[in-house]
């Protein structure tokens, strides 16, 4: 079971980012596979392409016809209860020859299976210990929120929509709600309410459309905890042979998480769009078990700037090699203009064209139901909610909830209901894509006070670097054969050490490039340092890249 | 390292519980323990007793020492900063032979470790990719609540109080506020917000006061993630030979917990007050490694009204065994007087002498550091909002959140924000202690009411209780040798499953004993269902009950 095990890890969370270091390109040429059998590539309808899109006035026409979502308290929801009709999609192919035996054991919680028989009218439950929102000491919570478009704080300060989630708002017959605070304080199911997982289900369907019928969408607590219970799901086993095949930098907490469940971590060749395909299927047709631990595993994370044809081949390795994706992509919003802008998003830009715009996801492409995708809240609205979900076949996202019900039971009520009020309720799909298209722009015009400063302060006869297409990061390679000490023999680690050290004297914090390094046993033969530009302001992030330019023509002699 | 690995489960959250099959006593007479040796027996200070007891003033007089708290975005905090002094405490013992190797594995996240150079005047980081708090779409909070002592809904909707949380509360001088949205929407320390952690930490010590000096507590995403996160901490490993002890009924969620991780639950008998002693004495005794799948483990989760002197007595067979004890006890305030009620909670009883009513817990008498107390706001303030905590030493914690950091990233940092306000600013030690202490009254006023309907509509000669006196359960047994069914050879989950759907065919929904039942694959030898008087109105409780004696009577054929 184990070894028949196969995941591929897609996506950047925090990682340096092949992003960063990709220069031109969001639509490179297609990688040429070996070996490609024709019958494997998926049809039209699975290349990601948005035909047959679904539009925001098809979600609003399906709601105004299903009427007021009752979802009273802890009641069960299956995302496919939100979904549009799925014409002429294949079902999944099942996946359960890569699911652990730890996953496969699990059965369903006897006490939320009990929640079924809720609705038989006039039941009286005596069953689940569910306290009584009478001993809930919050009566109601007030949100002041911007209105879009107007999202700025001194907007939202002088004129916001005031939010109020009442405690009892869904029994009011004056005021009808569909989530109130009886609801979002009580127990819920692990798969999230039925409340927000409308909104997530069909943002979904609006943005990737999974071209497979039986896809569902699941609620999470971000995407660092999916991404633990997806590896238990996927890897975790006695035996504990399996392997991640990522891109030789990836995101730091998500090699930390493999690390301790026995999981090996393969980097794979990147250039600057991400993960080369090639790569990955040469290391696949020459995969030796018994050289990676008996385990056959491939992976592939990799930028959001990787293009639709690069994303199309790596699907097609994957599928050839049968491997499990996960497709882990918390910027997939923050595209950027390579050209450096002055002012805010471009004013003539629609919803339907910001949309048009974004590079298909391998889940939009996913004909056969092998890739896990997690989005997260953390990076576009609020990473404190600890909301996200993911989105997979409805086997895969079953096994999924089987584990949230007996780990965090999914996300917090109260993080619930104030995301629902202010996506679904306040903003609506439409004005939660206006957010994004903010956002976005807010990011650029940030990400342009950093190119400024790294042209301005950094030393280019050693330090080269790409204008970051997507994310929040700048990916700083350092020329290590350029410096004395390692002409003198010094070790990388050592010298990026010291350059680090210097950093911190000199009064900024980088973070150093071998931290995001795959295969962390192995000795660095580049020299790295990563970059926000999320978080400083334009004042501060000016004077910090002066600092590291410093910090590196001190430690260069220059 | 695995087959050194002891762990005992006590604790009952939702389980059926001793409690309720415990007709008098939360003080029965002390186990008397084989082969007990002298020397392990604790000093006095490790009784339980609440000796030198840190009261309310003594935390008041320190925070007044201490200043405002400040602890800005994502900071570092310990819950060591929190404590008194811990004079004449021994520190505690190495429980690392415990450990699994999954557990020993894990490193600090080398991203949250930078954290650590924030301290430094003047630096600029780069480092984190922390959303900047600008983009953070929620302008304020506000809450409206109950001003402490009067809790009941319709004096909060009178004359509750309003609690702003306002997005930059900590920088403006004008309120210089601890906590605000501009901190608790971002990331945070998987450790929960230094503001929450002093709360529960200073609750902690105010009701438990643990023997030992290097105890920590930290926040949790809820006692289920907590049980798992623990029992991966303790018994995961590739040999997965593990055993946890339990009461031969317990909680149906942690059974369906531990199964998917390959450990053994073994359920040890029961009296009225929960686990005996002397059978896990005699059953470590005798345990053969080979018989238990090479594992030496114990445990012991009863319910919360086992007496202070069986507690004694089971902390003296978790020492005597070198057994790690797992504490779950979400019920621990609702410790109700087995006399019945007719008004509200006793006028005359202060917050200190509520204090000193509470049986002992287990972490109070831990001389060694054995024991992993697990808390909850779930039962007593909201489930929704996914918080609890956990106490133990500062190793065993370490570990604990290692973990966190990789999994959940600590619970949702809106949840903390609001129940920091409510608890911390709005209410304070004092106003948290009586929400309890009424909590407990209005509980007392539910079971009491089921207490009328069982004794008018239960039919005795077939089915016994006792007056349940901690908890929100009612744990019926019903005396299948009377049932004609059994003696014409039915199996009993057979006849406990007719009755359930009978239940359900009348309108009544509880619980099954079986589903509790510790030792999954061995046939039952007794029928119990399980009631609640958490959720259900007065009159739909009666009638839930009426309902439930009916299909008893009808199966029965009385």
């Amino acid at each position: 079971m184990i070894n028949g095990s196969d995941v591929a890890l897609r996506g950047h969370e925090n990682k340096p980012s092949s992003d960063g270091a990709s220069a031109l390109g969001t639509h490179g040429p297609a990688a040429k596979l070996k070996d490609a059998n024709p019958s494997e590539i998926p049809p039209a309808s699975g290349l990601g392409g948005r035909q047959n899109a679904v539009t925001i006035s098809d979600i609003l026409e399906r709601r105004a016809k299903a009427g007021r979502l009752i979802a009273p308290t802890a009641s069960y929801s299956d995302s496919d209860m939100f979904k549009g009709p799925q014409v002429g999609k294949p079902k999944s192919k099942s996946m359960e020859h890569h699911l652990s035996p730890e996953s496969l054991s699990r059965h369903p919680c006897s006490l939320k299976q009990a929640a079924r028989h809720l609705k038989t009218p006039g039941l009286i439950s005596l069953g689940g210990g569910l306290p009584c929102a009478e001993y809930f000491p919050i009566d109601s919570i007030t949100l002041k929120v911007p209105n879009p478009p107007h999202f700025s704080e001194a907007a939202t300060a002088s004129s916001g929509a005031e939010v109020r989630i009442g405690k009892y708002d869904v029994t009011d017959p004056t005021i009808q709600g569909t989530y109130d605070l009886s609801i979002a304080l009580n127990y819920a199911q692990a798969t999230g309410s039925a409340q927000l997982s409308r909104f997530v289900t069909e943002h979904t369907e609006l943005v990737h459309n999974p071209p497979y019928s039986d896809w569902r969408s699941c609620l999470t607590v971000g995407s660092t905890g999916a991404l633990e219970q997806t590896l238990r799901m996927l890897c975790d086993g006695p035996e504990r042979k399996d392997c991640m095949l990522t891109e030789e930098y990836s995101f730091a907490t998500a090699l930390e998480t493999a690390g301790p469940l026995g999981i090996k971590v393969v980097g794979i060749k990147m250039d600057e769009q991400g993960l080369l395909p090639e790569a990955m299927d040469e290391l696949l047709t020459n995969w030796k078990p018994e050289e990676r631990g008996g385990a056959e595993e491939a992976g592939n994370p990799t930028g959001a700037t990787q293009g639709l044809e690069r994303r199309r081949a790596l699907y097609e390795v994957a599928r050839k090699h049968d491997v499990f994706v996960i497709e882990d992509e918390p910027y997939y919003y923050i595209q950027m203009p390579l050209e450096m802008t002055t002012g805010s998003a471009k004013e003539e830009e629609t919803v339907e064209s910001f949309i048009a715009s974004l590079i298909p996801s391998l889940l939009s492409m996913d004909v056969d139901g092998r890739v896990l995708r997690m989005d997260s809240f953390s990076k576009v609205v609020v990473p404190g909610s600890r909301v996200g979900w993911v989105t997979a076949s409805e086997d895969i996202i079953e096994r999924f909830i089987r584990h949230a019900e007996v780990c965090n039971q999914g996300p917090s009520g109260i993080s619930q209901v104030i995301l629902y009020k202010l996506l679904d309720e306040q903003w609506g799909h439409e004005g939660y894509f206006k957010w994004l298209m903010n956002l976005r722009g807010e990011y650029t015009k940030r990400r342009d006070t950093m190119v400024a400063a790294v042209e301005k302060f950094l030393p280019k006869e050693v330090v080269s670097w790409s204008v970051p297409v997507s994310g929040m990061f700048y990916w700083l390679k350092v020329d290590h054969t350029q410096h004395p000490g390692i002409q003198a023999g010094k070790p990388i680690l050592e010298v990026e050490e010291e350059i680090f050290n210097s950093c911190i004297a000199k009064g900024v914090l980088v973070a150093r490039g071998s931290w995001f390094r795959a295969e962390q046993d192995t000795e660095p033969n580049e020299l790295f340092f990563r970059a926000t530009f999320a978080a400083a302001t334009a004042e501060n992030m000016t004077e910090a890249i002066r600092r590291f330019g410093d910090a590196v023509r001190e430690s260069f002699k220059l």
